[in-house]
């Protein structure tokens, strides 16, 4: 090393120690010839003190890269500073070798200042030297070894799978490679181990785990990255009980040492169908405690049309309470209609209960009779001064999570959630099956008009493994995701062993015997092999980071992010190619052997969503 | 868990409880009625007794998968098995469960019986079933965890950069990978994270690591895979020495664990020029004492036009001794002549000195004087009975890999290679640049005729910083590598952080500032910026892992392997796409900006060859 100390360890214990210190000018300050330098590195900032003799101290600029040499000396009494850890003591500098200078900075580096994203993320390598992405990257750093060393004890294998696969022609797409040594033919990258850790556990492995890149070639959202990382496990021999243990045991580790909360008790269980009646959600966030009701029994006979239809067709009609909703202006409750229609609804119907008196006024409340307006307080645990929103459908499940939009929105509005509460659940029991969505982009699909809504592998629980096809929307799943404050953060399943099961399963999903062979043969060549009983879950690790470092976005946990598009500011990635460049790697080429047959099967991949 | 103990730990003391256990059938032996069952789970193997009585053991065949009840009792004695860990006890079955059953098995499992490759690659799932992989999988993740723990200890950061990045048209070829959402665009898959390492360090970071996978789409050779991984490292603030001590610190914790070697005293550092003279060869394997010498000095003045012809010209003649090669007989000595044209050489000279007499015989001795057959054993340390072969060349490093490869060569036919030992070397001080060869598939280049050793990142000595335009061919990097038993397993080298003399070492390479500004502006750019002086090291982790598990190819420690082409047997990969899948790639878009120039240019990674 060509410093003997790092800047922020140095105590008041080093007084009197000479010391060389390597790092960066964090700020300056000219006194009368008396110039203050803090020095950072990548321990923390130290003051330093170059006397006026020493000249080329003048010629230091933020961010320059400095040697010092100096004598610790315990600050002048009073001149502490109380801030910094090492705020006790400055060094007086009798030594300075500029390492490296820097041009005018386009980005400041002082923690205060913001700068967009944009040149943040262009500059990313200055960006990196405040604090706050420090941090962040320290964090995930950490979080990589506290998950590693849990699995370690527990005698998990850690085995990398390959990330140059078999294209399969899916709804979630897959980024392609040409192969140059067999032009005309392409690898695809994996949007998830799926396939190869279950193919381990039939290699007897019984305990995997990967921090596995994966690859998803799909509009970008505000929150997703063409390439992003999972924490992916899988088990053999184990129920769900297992897994749900050990995935609890990660959080709880995670969060007791990067977040300083300890999760009090287990973690509960809301299974799917609960969630989605409770809180309109399969990701509920559980830090405010506002419900959805059903009032489709409670208004059986209204006369108010867009009710009764729904209720007269089978359908839905649902209420969540906005407390002290009464209390926005017309304008607000219009805002309310613009946020519905927004989201693909005609509006948001409501009732507004009187501060005083209770009263139900609002468009809503001419329409329905005196004894539903009556008990309706009552029937949705409204108080005076709240309001409430409905919805009516005959989809019961979009009318749900219309209304569960509604709950998150209101609660950011009323401002009902606590920004410093941690709340976790497991949903648990999700549907096998949903009927296929034509405007799905076509992932639907199956002759009989059914879809996974996990993957074709996940098994059909204990009461359904024999007989989903009775009632196929309502056969439920081994598959189980964890919650945390509204956020996905992993998602797994019981995986199917038997090959009649799976049989069965992809007869309702339209998948033929020659289609299956053509996309996942090698894993139904396998599972003939005594497949062992197996588990797993994938952690969506970019978004765990995310949570404990306390961002609002997974590029701040990811060292060098893409924005928009997939585009690289730092880079200026993706790029064309050269023709020749082309031409080698085989882009054009004729394959030898015809591609197979495309097919609408959803991707057999377990992922973060 | 569906099994209360795992079979391979059952022990006498565990006599008298009654235990679950689920695995597979590794081995069938029906004694009259009586059958016993050798139960293999992850942990290892227990004999499973099934009386008569249970009728369904019957049907077991080998590999199925199965759930077992019974009771834990020691063995008769004199019936003990000492082989197994469990040879103590056996377990008497109470229930029987089949999870699933095998069919038919393509490869055996037994250990000792083998499969070809191809065989056990496209049934890796059963191939890992067999203890040699399955041992090697685990290894390899232990491997992981300690490099990864002695990192953690020293407060480094683990960093993911990313794999979709910036395409460069280079030698060594980049995967490229088409942009759905920017047709007509390419990221590419990175050979190394060299430039982002690089920019973490200008970030502040200090201490990275990363086990990261790479990618080069070249020609593969027997020991290469398309993806392959490395554990890269780069620090700030450091020296050469630093990097060294670290990375002997890393392999010494690797060896001594997981091949229980105590790597004695500190690992012998070798200059380059060094090691090309004494092995012909910057990974010399030091196994075995045979070194090189020159004969330059010696026959000067010799008749022998080969030799002379060679002298004359400013070049080089050594030669290497093969102990007891006198013994060769005729035929093995013509072998010698095949060996070295199938090479490109036009043969070997070679003289053997009698067992008896010590007197010089064979084609060569008839050409040299008296005086040199005469001081010739002496010269190059033969004995009586010995062979001496002898390369002549202008080219003085072509002549002594001939000669290095021949040391190689007579170590395997003299069966001098200690199978057991290790020996580690670093070799140090390689040369900044070589000169261009218009042979080596373009990647030379340069106008000025000379190329980088390394990459053009990689910092001059301190002798040389300031003056290698004086001597490029003298000129000395700080760049060292790491070699075990004749294996590159790490390299790395102190960085440039200086822009000047980056500037210069670009125009030394005929690199101009434009092409270096399409390459890699990005990195110059924030070289602008204060970058501190950083080095780092890579270390080819799945050859380590394939030393360490004594393997012969690294395919034996990576789960799911390629195959020569890049093909991969399990999955069939890689195949055509549809054109729908091609279409939607955009990979005939074309692109809203014109590509970058091409150019001619090493490509600036760290990496194993």
């Amino acid at each position: 090393m060509i410093r003997s100390h790092e800047s922020g360890t140095l105590r008041g214990a080093d007084a009197g120690t000479t010391v060389t210190l390597a790092g960066w000018v964090a700020r300056r300050r000219d006194h009368g010839g008396v110039i203050f330098v803090d020095l950072r590195d990548a321990s923390g900032v130290v003051q330093v003190v170059f006397r006026e003799e020493m000249e080329a101290a003048h010629a230091l600029r933020n961010e320059y890269c400095v040697l010092v040499t100096g004598d610790v000396r315990a600050r002048p009494a009073g001149n502490e500073n109380t801030d910094l850890p090492t705020g006790e003591v400055e060094v007086v500098a009798t030594g300075l070798e500029v390492l490296s200078e820097a041009a005018p900075l386009p980005l400041p580096i002082d923690d205060g200042e913001a700068a967009s994203d944009d040149v943040r993320y262009r500059y990313r390598y200055l960006d990196l030297r405040r604090s706050g992405p420090h941090k962040a990257m320290k964090l995930r750093s950490r979080a990589n070894q506290i998950a590693r060393n849990l699995l370690a004890e527990r005698d998990f294998v850690e085995v990398e799978t390959p990330t140059l696969t078999r294209s399969t022609p899916e709804g979630a797409r897959d980024f392609l490679v040409p192969v140059r040594l067999q032009p005309g033919t392409w690898y695809a990258l994996p949007q998830s181990p799926q396939l190869f850790k279950q193919l381990l556990m039939v290699g007897g492995l019984e305990r995997y785990y990967q921090i596995a890149r994966c690859y998803r070639d799909e509009g970008f959202r505000a929150d997703r990255q063409p390439e992003f990382t999972q924490l992916d496990i899988e088990m053999s021999f184990v129920t769900q009980d297992d897994i749900i243990e050990l995935g609890e045991s990660i959080v709880r580790a995670l969060w007791s040492d990067l977040a300083g909360h300890e999760i009090s008790g287990a973690i509960p269980h809301l299974t799917w169908h609960d969630a989605m009646a409770r809180y309109g959600s399969d990701k509920p966030d559980l830090r405010y405690s506002v419900e959805l009701t059903e009032l489709t029994e409670y208004l059986r006979g209204t006369e108010f049309r867009v009710f009764a239809g729904a209720i007269d067709a089978g359908g839905y009609v649902g209420a969540v309470v906005m407390p002290g909703g009464a209390a926005q202006t017309r304008k607000e409750l219009d805002g309310w209609q613009d946020w519905a229609k927004a989201r693909g609804a005609k509006g948001l119907a409501y009732v507004v209960l009187d501060a005083e008196t209770g009263e139900a006024r609002g468009p809503v409340a001419k329409n329905l009779s005196e004894a539903h307006l009556a008990g309706l307080a009552d029937a949705v645990g409204a108080k005076p001064g709240d309001a409430v929103f409905f919805v009516a459908s005959t989809d019961r499940r979009g009318a749900q999570e219309l209304l569960g939009a509604a709950r998150v929105e209101i609660a950011k509005r009323a401002n009902l959630v606590d920004e410093n509460a941690w709340a976790f659940c497991w949903i648990v029991d999700a549907p096998m099956f949903e009927p296929t969505d034509p405007e799905a982009g076509g992932t639907g699909g199956g002759a009989k008009g059914w879809t996974a809504v996990h993957h074709p592998f996940t098994s059909p629980n204990r009461d359904w493994i024999d007989r989903f096809e009775e009632a196929p929307g309502e056969a439920l799943a081994y598959a189980y995701d964890i919650v945390c404050n509204g956020n996905e953060i992993g998602g797994g399943s019981v995986r199917i062993h038997r090959g009649d099961v799976q049989r069965r399963v992809f007869d309702m999903l339209g998948i033929t015997a020659e289609d299956a062979a053509d996309k996942f043969g090698f894993l139904l060549e396998a599972f003939k092999y005594g497949p062992p009983p197996h588990a797993g879950i994938a952690f969506g690790w970019d978004r765990i980071c995310m949570l404990l470092s306390g961002a609002d976005s997974i590029r701040e946990v990811i060292a060098f992010p893409k924005t928009g598009g997939g585009y690289d500011p730092l880079t200026g990635a993706p790029t064309a190619i050269t023709a020749e460049q082309r031409a080698e790697a085989g882009v054009d080429a004729k394959p030898k052997a015809p591609a197979p047959a495309s097919a609408d099967v959803k991707v057999p991949v377990e992922r973060s969503k």
